[in-house]
């Protein structure tokens, strides 16, 4: 099984108003839909789109919740989210209007998680985990939640001896790293906190973290990524696609890297499937769309390179 | 007992954000709060800080509906609301910033409501109302409702002789005041609007609606109201406060109308309570705090001056 875990869980409200966004006065909105937020969520949106088995755990609020279920109702999520009495789960709002401006985006903090919950959260890991689980933790943490509670669901998912992917960022990102663990996806800024700006090259430090960490990736956006495993470092190029909007993009790579890793697909082929799905997510209006025949329809375009060896080209 | 109707409720999200609200990039809410929306709702709570004894009607999403009790609940407002399954209540979104180029509205309109939903409003009133009863209306109408759903309401109360008061716009109020009801609240602008702009001065129009009507009230904002009762029309002043938000200054104005008409209050009396209330309103920075004591001591700088006649100021 597969297992997702998002800790500070989100709905977005996409909110379309008519004529130009303007301050004192009141702008009517003509369309409102919500999608999921929070990336944990996002990833297994992604795994069952490719028919994987997964459950997502993680927090939602009481106040808003028949909301989020309706809205991962839709999407055919199977999850056991628990719940906080008296908290709304998190919005975030994006505001279009006519101009061509851009939206207004305003992201809320997420509610404190209770010492109840986060224990229940840890004894059905305790309870559930095996060692043929995957367990994939994504997204910012609730605003109370300390790095020592993040570790202790660590801790007891490594006990488990599941393998763990993470797209964790910051003091989450470091804590993590440091324990060891099998994946992770920062971006290029997130690597450089890591090591606090030192003076090594970008493909020295990712060659330094792969030492701990069976695979890294970090994403670069428009121009690809690199992915390190055991000794060997990979550049692969991304395709030039229409963006419409890269909210979530991240999370398609990770949820369709971990569906194809979790099928037994060699290294060359995860990479594809990520970076095509990302691409094709790219192009999607909201922050969850993206289309897997539209996908492999970019895998010519997808270049993966080996770096630091004379097979240069691999595909 | 008082009955308020709000068909078309909503929650007021207030969002403060640090620093300036900028498109393209994510602005960050660091304090999110949540208040009564929709001028029946409004009502409601004036009556129940008035210690009036009242029931609010109407209709709430069903995917929100813990949030929109909870809110109610602190507010110990006493409520009949049919649920509408898989709709959410709209919502009036508010985002602040730290500049002082006021604040951004964003308004949603509503859910549909089920035919199902509509008759069982219908049965309730059927069922509970007596003649000694008073029925507030106010607001917007739903996305789907018909004015032939609102006369149906109407009718309905009337039936059963109560007192009905409507804080109505456009059509809406077009159609209530055709078929004759005994309190409105138009603005200045609404009258204008009910009579097509025909070129009789305001006093006219006003003298003409109270020919059908009770107790008309033509609010003016700053500058105070017209009321007109029987063959008399007051000018009544409101006191000079500083003004922080004057969203649902005009529902603190029926409601306080209400609470002291329903006690009995010469008409002088409920005057000078509501414009006191919504005066003091004015001052607070939500949409649904006064005080009663402010108002009391706002009292005597709200003159009350009968026009048309010789004995011109009665306060």
């Amino acid at each position: 099984m597969i297992y997702t875990i998002t800790l500070n869980p989100a709905i977005d409200r996409l909110i379309k108003v008519k004529g130009t966004l303007t301050k004192k006065r009141t702008n009517r909105a003509h369309q409102v839909e919500y999608d999921l937020g929070g990336k944990g969520l996002h990833v297994s949106n992604v795994l069952t789109k490719f028919n994987m088995e997964n459950k997502a755990l993680g927090y939602i609020g009481e106040t808003n919740r028949p909301l989020m279920e309706s809205i991962l109702a839709k999407k055919n999520i199977c999850h056991h989210l628990l719940v906080e009495d008296g908290a709304s789960t998190r919005e975030c709002i994006v505001v279009m209007d006519d101009t061509n401006a851009g939206s207004l985006m305003i992201t809320e903090n997420g509610f404190h998680v209770s010492k109840e919950n986060h224990s229940k959260l840890i004894d059905f890991l305790h309870q559930f985990l095996t060692e043929k689980d995957i367990v994939v933790i994504a997204g910012s943490m609730p605003p109370n939640y300390t790095i020592a509670q993040l570790l202790e669901i660590i801790n007891t998912i490594k006990n488990k001896k599941c393998f763990i992917a993470c797209d964790l960022s910051g003091e989450a990102l470091a804590a993590v790293v440091d324990m060891g663990i099998n994946f992770i996806k920062p971006n290029q800024y997130e690597v450089e906190v890591l090591f606090q700006n030192n003076q090594t090259t970008l493909i020295q430090k990712i060659k330094e973290l792969a030492i701990k960490i069976d695979y890294v990736v970090v994403s670069l956006g428009k121009d690809g990524s690199y992915v390190a495993h055991k000794d060997n470092l990979y550049q692969v190029t991304s395709p030039t696609v229409k963006e419409r909007n890269d909210t979530g993009a991240g999370d398609v790579f990770v949820g369709s890297f971990i569906a194809q890793f979790v099928q037994g697909k060699d290294l060359k082929t995860i990479m594809k499937y990520a970076t095509g799905c990302s691409a094709s997510k790219v192009t999607k209006h909201n922050s969850t769309d993206f289309d897997i025949k539209e996908a492999e329809s970019y895998f010519n375009r997808i270049s993966i390179k080996k770096l630091g060896s004379d097979e240069d080209v691999v595909s």
